[in-house]
């Protein structure tokens, strides 16, 4: 095992991994902006070391001031958290370099599953159903047209260089498929300074299903079932859930022997989350991504295996072998996360930094876990994400965890700034949400319009 | 279900159980002592009634003034916690007279189980395993020497009627007997106006292990499992653990059997804890007596087990019957218990009542769970029992525990009241605790003297 480990990350998650590394007995070293020298990983971690102003690009993406920070510390690995560097192939390589371990999977790995052609491309070899689409670059709107035929329309139309909503077109018909084509292609063009475009079916309605996986450094991997991620606001998780009302054994099992393969067949190492579609009428569901690091809602998998994900990732990285096989993955009870922002709901969810002045977060009692990094007279600073906490809970049924929820989120109080608490709880109560009947549409096109009438 | 409960107590376990009520969607009403009107438990509840001055007897005592809130607040049943009127039996019989629901067994087998020469008898009938001794009482020294000849020395001399350590005697050696029986008996006559004694053999070394058992109203009754309660400070409970590292797999069926059949002999309704000694040169175990409501230390065996057991209590109260049977019982890894109390551990432990100026409690992670009734800016009463909180824990095996009680406490911190925590923390970190190697002497004999000597 590891004597000590640097976490290059801030907020919640970056106090989650000082807390399974402290019971690991591995020390650790924070890093921090000057907008956090008073946040909780700061003052929890044995060590914090300044890495630069405010601004993440000056600081928590700062990899050079990051890596610094490692050598100086002796830290013999980092743990990169989620956004910031946490899928940086260059920054995985890095580390590498410099004989620090990353905890996660190699620079290499991430970019084959960080390109979306390419990742697309693994998955058809790993026999991992993939959204019926063109295979590879297409790069005129005669082969557009003829792929859309074949897929069947509704289509998505990406550029293959794209990213930030630039260069997409949905298209409903074939009498509308060229000019779609020759605009976003130009746009893309005009963007990227590459032209090139890529098609796929439009599944809708569909569900969010992502599958957990652990892989150690001897080849082996497990997964450790779905999570239902389907309420997204603007493509952000608002709640997430496990198991999926929508998956039964049969599919549990076929889906997470498919996402078993996927991180198989490009060697992967780590825990990592392989997103799919869900078409919930047929039971397809199909590949969208691969996620290279832990994800926001893996406390829901956590409460229902009895895994400890984050310490797994730090055990493989450490080169242990997983402690537990396919067969002995116990699956029990329902969980379910709500993500709490500061934000302001009635202001189209802007976020409201600044000062809580008074703080009292929902505790005690059977499955109940509150994830933050918050405490009464903390400064939230308005550089970074709004998530202020996680509100994970566990029943031995779904019914039993809304409930346990529900008195949670009625406990949970905080002064001095706006959150979406209120939010989770009309959300938790929505009668269709209650029923577990929504896809990645509901919130955003059924119950935010009503909710904002109110 | 019931549509609203009361709840007879304060602090933490009010808390737990308006938690719990809640979570089954049944309404809580609290009642509070002048002292308390700032308690959590006055603010979490639905309603809340103010039933007399600070002085418990005048309030949380106070049968009358309980039942008269719970009458006009039109609570269909009172839910007692521990202490206070939790093991009184005539209350017990008056909410039964005045069709409110106790939540616990009847005032009958209370008072079955109350009186210790009774609850004995009972056990033997029952086949449980009772302490070597007289089958009732003693009121000569002659037989009390053949007695003591008979069970082994050394014994323990005890008042039949006894109380508040009057009337007790342990005598080592056979020439002793005579004359202790007879001061003993003396201090009794006095003390309570009656000289009978009773017998036991002294059980030492030996290590405290209770059985948590839920018996529902159509006879149903089941185990969950032990706890081992050993570390003790006069005769208070420290830290407890579940499984005891003292219990295998054949003797925790055979002593978790025992519970069952002694729940079982007098008809027993609702959660209980019958607690043992166990002689772990031999194996054997003595039927020390039975709590006959919720304990301190049931998240433990909540932990290990899944089990609610406060909602268990409500709802078999309310008449459903249990919802798993024994062989559906399933015991996973091991959890830890600190109680964390406002005290000076370097001044005997004296009470630090006071206001807590800044508090931040332990959260996060796998596995962790913290009761409180405290708040930063509280104001904790003097009149009280001094616990504030409980630390829980739950590892897949005792080791990881260990730390993460270690990495809780770390982050405990509590300013403008003493309290144990650094105790705790030194006493999870002594080598005899880390080995699991100790008894029901060990904190006072052995740690305790090191300890005040540092």
């Amino acid at each position: 095992m590891f004597s000590k480990i640097l976490i290059a990350n801030r907020g919640e998650i970056a106090v989650r991994i000082i807390r399974a590394a402290r019971e690991l007995g591995v020390e650790t070293v924070a890093v921090y902006s000057e907008a956090d020298k008073d946040a909780l990983h700061t003052m929890l971690a044995d060590e914090a070391i300044c890495i630069g102003p405010a601004r993440s690009t000056e600081s928590y993406l700062n990899m050079n001031a990051v890596l610094s920070a490692a050598v100086v510390t002796g830290a013999e690995a980092i743990h990169p958290g989620f956004g910031f560097l946490s899928e940086n192939s260059k920054f995985a390589t890095m580390c590498e370099e410099v004989g620090i371990k990353f905890i996660g999977p190699s620079g290499q790995v991430m970019d084959k599953m960080g390109d979306k052609i390419n990742a697309r491309a693994e998955m058809i070899k790993a026999q991992v159903p993939v959204i019926p689409g063109s295979d590879g670059e297409v790069f005129s709107a005669e082969d557009a047209l003829a792929i859309a035929e074949t897929i069947g329309y509704p289509v998505m139309l990406k550029a293959s260089a794209g990213g930030g909503g630039k260069g997409i077109r949905k298209v409903e018909r074939s009498e509308d498929l060229v000019s779609a084509f020759e605009n976003a292609s130009s746009e893309a063009q005009a963007a990227f300074g590459n032209g090139a475009m890529y098609i796929e079916r439009v599944i809708y309605p569909a569900r969010h299903i992502e599958v957990q996986i652990l892989a150690d450094q001897e080849g082996n991997v497990i997964h450790l079932g779905e999570r239902d991620c389907s309420l997204q606001r603007n493509n952000q998780k608002v709640l997430e859930e496990s198991p999926s009302i929508a998956i039964g054994k049969t599919l549990r099992e076929k889906i997470g022997s498919a996402a078993v393969r996927a991180a198989q067949s490009v060697g992967y190492e780590n825990a990592g989350t392989i997103e799919f579609l869900l078409d919930e009428a047929t039971g397809e569901f199909y590949f969208m991504e691969m996620n290279t690091r832990v994800q926001v809602e893996h406390p829901v998998t956590e409460f229902v295996t009895g895994v400890d994900i984050v310490k797994e990732q730090i055990k493989i990285a450490a080169g242990q072998p997983l402690d537990v096989t396919q067969e002995e993955v116990v699956f029990r009870g329902h969980a379910i996360e709500c993500r709490i922002n500061a934000e302001n709901p009635a202001f189209n969810f802007a976020p409201s930094p600044g000062k809580i002045t008074n703080l009292y977060l929902p505790s005690g009692g059977v499955g109940l876990r509150v994830d933050s990094a918050v405490y009464p007279g903390y400064t939230i600073p308005p550089y970074y994400d709004s998530m202020i906490a996680k509100v994970i809970v566990h029943g031995e049924n779904r019914f039993e965890a809304l409930m346990k929820m529900q008195r949670a989120l009625y406990e949970f109080e905080i002064d001095g700034v706006m959150t979406n608490v209120d939010f989770q709880l009309d959300l938790i109560s929505d009668h269709r949400v209650v029923a577990g009947d929504y896809d990645t549409a509901y919130l955003m096109e059924h119950f935010l319009p009503e909710y904002q009438q109110d």
